[in-house]
Formats: C-alpha cells, structure tokens, sequence
C-alpha cells in the first residue's frame, strides 16, 4: 500500500573519519523515501530550490518514488553540514542554512489525500499536525521529532502527539519529554501522550518498541530488534531516518497491523539504518535488492535468536 | 558441574536515587557465586576480615555454595563506597578501603584444583594468572578485569589474557583493550589477545558475544542478548558480576560447550543481572527459584524472537 512522508529534502556536507563529502543529497524525506520504497509505493512532500536538478530527481524516480509533491521555490535548497568526530553517534553541527525551507508548508496534492500510511519527518510540529489533518483516510501515522521541538514547541508539539499513532525517537529525546530519565518508565509516559506505541532508537545498540496497554489489541509487553555490529560505519547520516523508513515501509506492505508486523518492521527498520551507515548519503540505499535486504534480516535473525 | 570463582568478598556503602544502605555483603565474587548457585555447584576462593560473621557466610552456605576457600585474615574485609547520581549506569567511588584484601594471594584448596569450570573475577592480572597456571584439568576459563589493569599493568594482563578462553567486559573496557573506539573491530583485536570469546557488556542494552573464528567450533557469527527494560534499578551494584554469574554457571550446568549453549549462557547472564539490581546488594540474589528464573528466561525470549 502507499505511504507518504512529509519533511526535508537537503544537500550535506559531511565530514567523518572515512572521509568528506559536500552538498550531496540528502534530508529526512530523501533517507525515508528510498529506505521505504524496497517495501512500498512511496510519496514525498517536501520543498527545494532552483539548485534541485533532474539528476537528484532521478535519485528517487529510478525507485518508483512519486515525486509530484515535491515543491519547487525559488533559491536554494536546505542545506546542512556536520561532522562526526569521536562519537559517530552525534553530528556536531557546523552550519545550517534553512533556504526554501525556512517557509515551507506542506502541500499535500489531492491524489496523496487518502494515502493510508503517513510519515511525519522531523519538522515543527504545528506543520506536522496540519498535515495529518488534512488527511482523510489514514491508518497509521508515524512520526519524529527532536529536542529542538520538545524545548522550543512543547505545546505544538503535545497537540501533535495527539494525532500520531507510532512515534520514532532516541533515547534522549524519549527522556526529555517524559522528564524522567528511567527508560521504560518515560516510555510510559509518552503513551499517555497519545502515541500507542514508541520506537525508541539506541543507535548501535538497537531499538525498543513500547506498546501503550490494548494499542492494536497486542497488549503492552516491549519488544526490542538489534542493531547490526558494524566494523566500518562510513557516514551515520540519516541512520534513523532510514530506520524509519523500513519500519514504515513494511508496515505499508503487510496492511495490517498487528504485534507481529511491528515486530518484524523494528527488524527491518535497523536493517535499512545498516544499510545506511556503509556508504556516504543515501549511496547505498539507492542501489540495494530485496534480496540483500532479506538475507541481512536473516542476519539480525541470526544475531538474535535462540536455536 | 562444579564452578571456582576467585574474587572479591567486601562490605560496599551504596547511595542510589532509591535509598541508602551501609557495610552489606558485597564484593564480585559473592554477587557471582550467589548468580551462578542457581545451575552449578559453585566455589569460592577469597579473603575476609574478622567482621566477616557467621551469618554472612551463611548468606554463601544457604546457597549450597563450598566456603572453604574463603581465608580469614587479621583486619577489615575489603570496603567499597559509592553512589549513583544522575547515571545508575556508572558509580562515583567515595572511598576504597582494601583492608586485607590489599595482600590477597589466592590459596586453592588442593581439592578444588580440579574443578572444571573457573571464573576469575576482577583482581590484579597476575594473581588471575597464577591461579589458572595452578588448576589442573580446567575446561573454561572465564576472566573479567577493568580500566585500571588495562592501564596500569598492561604486561600483565596480557599474559592473563592468553589463559581466558571467554573474557567478559564492558564497551568501555573493550574499545580502551583494544585501542580502537569501533566496537566490532576492537573487540576482533581483543579475540587476538587470547580470548577465543568475547562478551562486552552493554548494561541496559544487553550484550554482545563475538567469536574468534573457529572458536569451540562454532564459527565467528556474534550473538546479542537483550537486557529487561526496568521501570526503577534500586542499585546496580554488582549487574556485572551478576551476569557473569549466570552465564558461567549456565555453561557449567550444560557441561559442554557449543554455540547454542553460549547463546542460552548470554540470556541467563542478563536474566540474572536483571534480577541483582531490583533490591540494594545481594538481597534478591538469595531467595530466587529457578522457576522464576526460568519465566523471566521467557520474558527475554519472547523481548527479542520474531514468530
């Protein structure tokens, strides 16, 4: 079935131990949409610039992505640029140039109004809110956010939670807007928020999905998916956005949701984030198969289950 | 089948969010032996002082575990105080007292130099050395140490490093060990040392096994293990030695060793260093059944097995 992402569309600059790259294509939407389109007919909603050439199209055409959606203003692309220095958990910031992006509101075209899966990017959450309720017809709503949000908007923030179903942070977000710092108990915390399940990321440790008591009809028992040892991470940029992205993705191809889909897609979701992290950009996940795909879920098997 | 743990048997001073507790039963070698009570006949190699009391080495014997190698010493036993702040993942030391534990030598009863199974717990490098060299007819031997031998007496330790066959430390540990901060690479370079396995120790996100290749003839495949997610940790106090506990004794308990037996060893590790920190000390450690140990053996399973 098909699934809509809304968030950004940016050129990096990164800088990490294997090397350096400048303005290549990246955004949440971009890591998003190529991790879920081995799963799904995937839509994107986002904003670039006169700078956004067909090439950079082709990146996500050549995947059957629906493009459409994807607005032209004048000026320049978001841009961002990092680098990873002793902790490839963490992007040390050095610059962040808004552009078009700065002013961007969603356009959701008529055709993408009853897509049945959503995907909610990291963007300020009155946008987000908006967005889902534009939408008529959805089944399942993701999201992400960051502390910038959980600081800077908590009340935008809190009506918007309302409207997700399944919410994708890390662990310090998680205990930022819970204001505890016990992980299951702030997990608790955020299901009385409104989302009935959270997917919080531990980065190379993994995730943990909580379920709020009778979300899905599965019962509230957590369930936790590893992350892949990783002997060369080339560029941890979008990791979690390609998490999001399979995690997302495979729910949009079963349909139905139940405690074994989510089970599977928390898999799935570290599989693409593994998937990521080998090359710089979205390289890698432009050119994978299914195949690849499921023989590395076999691997996550493998690295967890018992005989 | 039986299991020897040398180690430490102190009286710990512990402050954490939960409460404060002064001079209970501690030491790793006591939370190990109590862990690893459950599945094996377990021995233990220590010192204590005069203040080391009938009914403290009753918390021992009450476990089936043999004291007879716990020498008395004229003095302290050893005292450790610590709290945990803001991070239950780390202790803040206010003070080491080695009392006599600063002149152990670790005496082997002659009637345990056959024991099958060995654990070296955390002490200077060299005495874990001379006891291995004593002990004849040991099957495994399982060895932990720590950043101050890792720095302070590097020689030494790797001379110890050659007799563990499976060597069971944290991530921090590892990358230090290794000189190398990506986990997977460091700790292929730590199975170069002499260890044929690896556990690294993730504290609340489980652990990882990682095999030399071709160890115990089982391939090179790592292996991870969740850890529970636990709304309130009274005291982490001895989760490590705990896990250590559990999963040498498992192994003891299957008599050989095999992947599948080494994969069950990781679950009951975590099982019992989640079990350890949900009352202050050894309190929970004593008066566990194997029934419940058992059922939450299922709880991590079905935390982390797809259907």
């Amino acid at each position: 079935m098909s699934l809509l992402v809304v968030g950004s569309v940016a050129f990096d600059t990164i800088s990490t131990p294997s090397g350096q790259v400048s303005d290549i294509l990246g955004g949440a939407a971009t890591y998003f949409a190529l991790a879920a389109s081995y799963f799904a007919d995937v839509r994107v909603v986002a904003v670039v610039g006169d700078d956004f050439k067909a090439e950079h199209e082709a990146v996500l055409t050549r995947r059957g992505i629906d493009t459409s959606g994807i607005e032209r203003a004048a000026g320049r692309t978001f841009r961002w640029g990092g680098q990873y220095v002793d902790n490839l958990n963490e992007a040390k910031t050095d610059f962040t140039e808004l552009n078009v992006f700065e002013k961007f509101q969603p356009r959701i075209p008529a055709e993408f109004l009853d897509t049945p899966f959503l995907f909610l990017a990291n963007i300020h959450p009155a946008l987000q809110a908006a967005v889902r309720l534009e939408m008529n017809g959805v089944r399942l709503t993701g999201g992400d956010t960051m502390n910038f949000w959980i600081n800077g908007t908590p009340k935008e923030l809190a009506e918007t939670l309302k409207l997700v179903n399944v919410l994708l942070i890390n662990d310090t977000e998680t205990k930022m807007l819970a204001g505890d710092k016990n992980l299951p108990r702030a997990a608790r915390k955020v299901l009385t928020m409104g989302p009935q399940a959270l997917v919080v990321k531990h980065g190379e440790y993994g995730a943990t999905i909580f379920f709020r008591e009778g979300a899905f009809g599965i019962g509230s028992h957590p369930f936790r998916a590893p992350a892949l040892p990783i002997d060369e991470v080339k560029d941890p940029t979008g990791a979690g956005d390609s998490f999001a992205g399979g995690f997302m993705g495979y729910i949009a191809s079963q349909g139905e949701v139940n405690r074994e889909v989510l089970k599977r897609a928390l898999f799935y979701g570290g599989v693409m984030g593994s998937f990521a992290v080998e090359r710089f950009g979205t390289e890698r996940l432009q050119t994978l198969s299914r195949a690849e795909i499921d023989a590395r879920f076999q691997v996550f098997r493998e690295l967890t289950h018992l005989g």
